[in-house]
C-alpha cells in the first residue's frame, strides 16, 4: 500500500479506497508572487503543502495538487500587484477554481475538505467558491460536505509563541509578507530557498488607513517584503510549524469529528 | 444652484457641472444585514451613506446612491448568511457593480472616486471591481482615473479614541457587528432607528481560529450581533463622526491632492 | 412593534416575523438617470419605491431598498444613455442582482414578491433575473414562489384617466419620460425636487422606426426630456398615484389571493 | 460573378469585395418558437430573412445567417416560454452571439450593419449585444462601426396600411404573435408552410397589466396565437412586404447615407 | 400529417406529438467559414444538415435548425481565423447555445438528442455544452437524456472507401478542409454551390508539430484550402453520403435502442 | 545568480532580470487524472514539467508552475471523468486561468511564451484561453506577445522512433492513455511513481465513432487505460525525452527566431 499522502502520487483505486474510508482532503492554496531579494516567489505554495501533508500525515487525510495561483497581491499585504513575478489571477477564476474542485471531491464520495490558505488575498475568492459550490451540490441533492477554511497563521495566536517569535514587538501580520514569519518557516522547511544575506533590513513599511488605486508604488519598500526578515531563524520556524501543526490537527480532528 | 452634494438630487446639468470642475465622487457601499434586536437592517448603508455626505460637503464633493445589497455575511464580522433579513448578493455581481459605475463615471468625465465601505465582507469585490474598471479603462485609453476605498472604521485607530470608546478594552473590529461602534453612530444619526431597550447584553462572540461551511448557526450569539451594544451612546457616536469625517476628509484631500 | 413597511427600518426578528406570516415583498427597481433640466435624476427610484410603500400599506406588505441602478437609458425612451449623470449596469448585472435577491428571499422564506419597475429600459433583465433565479429555485426544490413584475405607468390606461392627464391627446409611454407624467408625480410625491421654471419645453421628441448605434445625439431635444413638462400639475400627479395604488394594490391582491 | 446577396453562398473572396466595397451587412435575428396550429415554429426567422434579402437587393448589401434561436418567449408577446417546440435562449447566450458577430464583422473590415429582429422578446438582448460590442470595438480602436437596429413591424404605421390590415380595427403588436399580419407574411413568402384550415379562431387575447412568473398557462389561447388569423390573406401579406421592403431600404440608404 | 423531419416547419402540435412518440431530435452544429476559391462558406451548415434529414428520415427523427456559427477557425483545420467571411463565436458562447438548447429539449420533454458536428474545432465547447447542460438537468431531477455527439467524418473509416476516395493515398482528416472530402459532398449535394473551375490546385498544407498565436498567415495556402479539391467528384460524394447515412443511422439506432 | 530555470524557485529581481533579457516563459499545462492501477494520478503534470525543465535549460527560459488540474477526461482519450481521482475543471475555469496568466506575463514585460499541454482534452481550452488573452493585449495596445502552443506527444512522429517504441504497431495517440508512451517517460523520469507490477494488460480499447453522455462507463477498460503499458520501459522513455526535448528546443528556437 502507498503510504503517500499526496493525492498526485497515488494510483487511483488508492485514492479511492481512502476516500471511501472518509479521509478527509487538504487542498493548499497559495500564490505565485514576490517574497523580497532573499525568497524564491513559491513561498504561498510551498508554506501551505508542507502544513497539508504535515496535518494529514496526523489525521490520516491526502493532499490534493496546490493550487500555485492566487488571487492579486494588495499593497497593504503583499506589497501590490506591480511587481515583475507576482502572476495573480481574477478572482472569478480562483472562484470558480475551487468550485469545480469541490464538485469533483464530491463525485469522488469526499464528504470532508480543508482549504489551507497561504496567501491573505485569497481568503474572500476561496469563501466565495466554497458558498457556490456548497449551493450547487445542494442542488444536487449532497448536503453533507464540509468545508474547513483556515489561514495557517491564525494558529498562531498564543502570547507566549508571539513573545517568542516577536521579542520586540508583533505589529501585525498584515505587514509580515516576506518577513520575519514566512521567512522562518522557509528557513525550517526549505532552507536552500532562502539567502538571508540578500535580505533586505528595512522599517516595517507604513500605510494610510485607505487604498488608492491604481496603486502608488512607492508606498511599498523597494524590495518588496513588509517588515524586515532580520529577525528570522531556523529556530522560530520550527516552532511555528509545532504549533501550526499541532493547532491544525486539533482543528480538523475538532471540525470532522474524527477519533484519530 | 442646488445645493445638494447629492447626485439623485441634481438635475444632469448640475451634475455635469460638478464633474466638469473636478469634483470627487463618492460611492458608499453597504449590505442589507441583520443588526441585532435593537438595530434596524439597513446601518450598513446609512452609515457610510452619512459620512460620504458629511466628507462631500467638506471637500466639495458628489455622493452616489449608496449600494443597498452587499457581499455575503461572514460568521465571525457580520454573525452569519443564515439570517433572515440578511439579503446579499454574490461575489461577482457586487464586482460587477462597481465596475460598471466606475465605467460610467469615466464616462461623464469624473477622475475621482471614493468607495467608502460600510460593510466588511465587501472588501475584497470592491477591490476586485476597481481593478477590472481600472483595467477596462485602460484598455480605453483612459490612465488617470484614480480611486480611493476605505472602511471608514479605520479611520479609528487613535489610542486615546479607542480608550474613550472602550474603556474597559477594545476586542478588534471583528466582533463590533451591531455593538458599541455601529450602535453609538446610530444613535448619534438616527437615533429613531435603535431600541437599546431591545439590545440583548452578550458576552463577546468567540470563535475557533478557522471557519466551517456550512456554518454552525449555534457558534453566533442568538441575537445576531457578535459583541454587546449595551456601552453605545450618543457622545460615542458623535466622537467617532468626528473623527471619521475628519480623517476621511483629511485623507481625500491628500489622496486627490485637492486645495479644499 | 414596528409599524414600517420599509424592509431596512425592520430588525430582524421584526422582518422575519412578517415574512413568517406570508407578508408580499416589494423591490422597486430604478435608474440614476438625467430626466431633464427640471428634475432630478432619482425620479426613477423615488417613484416606484413610493408606489411600493403605499401599495404596502394596503396589502400588509414589506418594502426591500430599491435597486438605485438600472439598465442603459435608450434614446427613444430615456434619451440615451450618452448624457453625464445616467449611471447605467450592463445588463448581466441587474440580471443578477435580481436573481441573487430572490434566492435571498426564497432562503428567508417569502414566496411572494413584486418588482415594480420604475425605469422602462429594466423590463427584459428584470425578467431574465426572475427566469433564472426561478429556474435555480427549482432545482433547490422550491416551487411555490411566484413572482408579480409590473411598470407601475402600465395600471394607467382608463381612458378618462388619459384624458385627463392629456387633454390635447396621449402620445405614448415611450416618449413620456420627462413629461407630464413622470413630473405630476414628482410634483404630488416630492415637490422640492422639481422645479419647473427650469423645465424646458419642447415639441414631443420624434424618431424613425429603427435604432442607430452609436447613437445620435442630436436626435434627442438637448435638454434631455422627450416630451415637455409644461402641462405637469400636482393634481396629475395625485391622480396617477391614487389610479396606480388603487390598480396595483388590486393587481396584488387577485395574484397572490390575499385576503387584505 | 455570383449574384446572391447571401453571406453563406459567396466564396470568400467575393464575400471581401463585397466588403470593402463597403456592402452593408444584414444579420436577421429570429426564433424557434410556436406561432399556433396553422403555421410553422420558424416563422420568426424566415420573415426577417425574407426581408432582409429583399432589402439587400435593394442596397447592395449582403445577408448573414439567420440567428435561429432567440430570447424566451413571453406570454403577452409569444404566448410564452411552456409550449413545446418553442426553443429558447438565455439573454445573455443571445447578447454574446450579437457581440461576438459583430467583433468579427470589425476584423473584416465591415463597418455597416443592420439587425433585422423578428421576435419580440430579442429587442433588449440585441441592444445589449451591440453595446458590448462596440464598447469593445472602441477597445480596439475602431470608432466608425455603425449599426441600425429594427423591428421589421414598426415599419408598417402608416395609418391607411393599418386600416387596410386591421379594417375593424387594430389592436396592437403586443397580440399579433401569429395573427393577421404573420400569417398574411407568410402566406406572401412562404404559402405552403402556413395551413389556414387549421387555425383557430379566438377573440384576441387579454391580460392584466402586470405578469407572473412562473406564468399561468390558461392567459394564453390554448392554441398559442394571440390574435386570430382568420383575417390573414396573401394581398395583405404583399402589402407588407412592398411597405417594409420600402422604408427599410430607405432607413438603411439615410442611415448609412448611401448613395444607392 | 406534416411529414417534414424539419423542426422549423412544423406546428407545434406536430412537434410536440413526434416528441411524446419518443422521437430523436438532431442538431447539426456549423459554422460560416471560408471553404477556397471554389466552394460557399455554409458548407460546415449545409453537410451536416443534409446527413441529419437522411438519418432522421431512417430513423423517424427531426431536425432542429442548425448552429450556423462555430468556433474560430484553427491554421491547422480550417485554415485559421484571419480570413475575411470567416466569422465565429467565442467557445462560452457556442458552450451555452448548447446547453440552453439541451436544457430546452428536456423541458419539451425529449430525451434523445444528437450533435452531429460540420466543423472540427466545435467539438470540445460541444462536448462542454453537454456536460453542463446535463449536469444542469440532473439538478433538475431529470436523469435519462441521452447525448450522442459525433462529427460525421469519423463514420467514413472502411479502409476500401478511403481507398476509393484517396486512390494516391489519405493525408488525414485535418487537412480535408475544403478538399477532395468535403467538396464532394458539395457536389453530390449542392453542386450549384461549388465551382470547381475556381479551385486552386495546391500541394496538402504542412504545418510543424506545434500551433503559433498570432497565427503567421503565410502557413497557410493563399486560397484558405489545405489540401487540393482537385480530386473530387459527385461520385465519390454519393459513396460517402451512403456511407454516412448508413453508418450514422445505425449508430443512432444503436445507442437510442432504436427499433426502426 | 541562481541557476533554476523555475520560476517560483527564483526571486522577482532574478526572474525580472531574465525576463528583460528576454527569456522564453514554458508553461505545463497537465490535469489530475487516473492513469491506471500501476501510475500515480499526476502523470499529465510531471511529463511536462519534466519536458518544459530540459527544454528551458536549452533555450535559457524559465518554467511558470504547472497548472495541476485540466479539462474534463473524455473517454476515448483518457477513459472518463466519472473516475474517482480525476478532478478537473470546466472549460472556462481552464481557459480563464491561462488568459489571467498571459494578462500578468505581458504585465512582467515577457513576449514569449510556450505552452506545454499534457493532458489532450486541454487543447482547445487552452487555445481559447491564447486568443482571449491576445485580445485583450491588443486592447491594451500589445501586439507582439506571441503563444507556442505544443503537445508534446505530436514532436515523437519520426518512423524509426514510432517502430522501435511500437514494434507490433502503433494504435494512435488517442488510446495511448496510461499505456507505452506515458508509462515509458514516467520510467525514464519517475520511475518510483510507476509500479509496473500492478498494471493491467488489457486488449486495446475499442471504441465506435461516436460519443455518448452520459458515459457508459463499461467502455473503458476497468483498469482505466486505454491500451496496456506492459511494453513500456525505461529506454523507451529515455528515446521519448530525446526526441522532445530536441524537437520542442529546436522548435522554440525556430518559433521565437532564438540564437540559442
Amino acid at each position: 500500500m502507498n503510504e503517500s499522502v499526496v493525492v498526485g502520487e497515488l494510483t487511483w483505486p488508492e485514492y479511492a479506497q481512502k476516500v471511501a474510508s472518509g479521509s478527509t482532503i487538504f487542498l493548499p492554496v497559495g500564490a505565485l508572487e514576490q517574497h523580497g531579494h532573499h525568497m524564491c516567489m513559491e513561498v504561498d505554495v510551498l508554506l501551505p503543502t508542507a502544513l497539508c501533508k504535515a496535518v494529514a500525515r496526523e489525521v490520516d487525510g491526502l493532499v490534493l495538487p496546490a493550487l500555485a495561483y492566487g488571487y492579486k497581491s494588495q499593497q497593504k499585504s503583499g506589497g501590490g500587484n506591480h511587481f515583475p513575478g507576482t502572476t495573480s489571477l481574477d478572482g472569478a477564476t480562483l472562484t470558480h477554481t475551487i468550485q469545480d474542485i469541490i464538485r469533483e471531491l464530491a463525485r469522488h464520495g469526499a464528504r470532508k475538505l480543508v482549504l489551507m490558505n497561504g496567501h491573505y488575498e485569497n481568503s474572500m475568492f476561496i469563501v466565495e467558491g466554497i458558498d457556490l459550490a456548497l449551493r450547487e451540490l445542494r442542488y444536487g441533492g449532497i448536503t453533507d460536505f464540509k468545508v474547513v477554511v483556515l489561514s495557517y497563521w491564525d494558529f498562531v495566536n498564543a502570547p507566549a509563541v508571539i513573545e517568542e517569535l516577536y521579542p520586540e514587538g508583533f505589529l501585525g501580520w498584515d505587514i509580515e509578507h516576506g518577513g520575519v514569519f514566512e521567512t522562518s518557516l522557509m528557513l525550517a522547511l526549505h532552507p536552500e530557498k532562502v539567502d538571508l544575506s540578500r535580505a533586505v533590513d528595512h522599517p516595517p513599511a507604513k500605510f494610510p488607513p485607505y487604498d488608492v488605486f491604481p496603486i502608488i508604488p512607492e508606498r511599498t519598500p523597494a524590495c518588496g517584503t513588509l517588515s524586515s526578515p532580520k529577525g528570522a531563524n531556523r529556530e522560530k520556524g520550527e516552532l511555528i510549524l509545532r504549533v501550526c501543526v499541532e493547532g491544525i490537527s486539533s482543528a480538523v480532528r475538532e471540525a470532522f469529528d474524527l477519533q484519530k
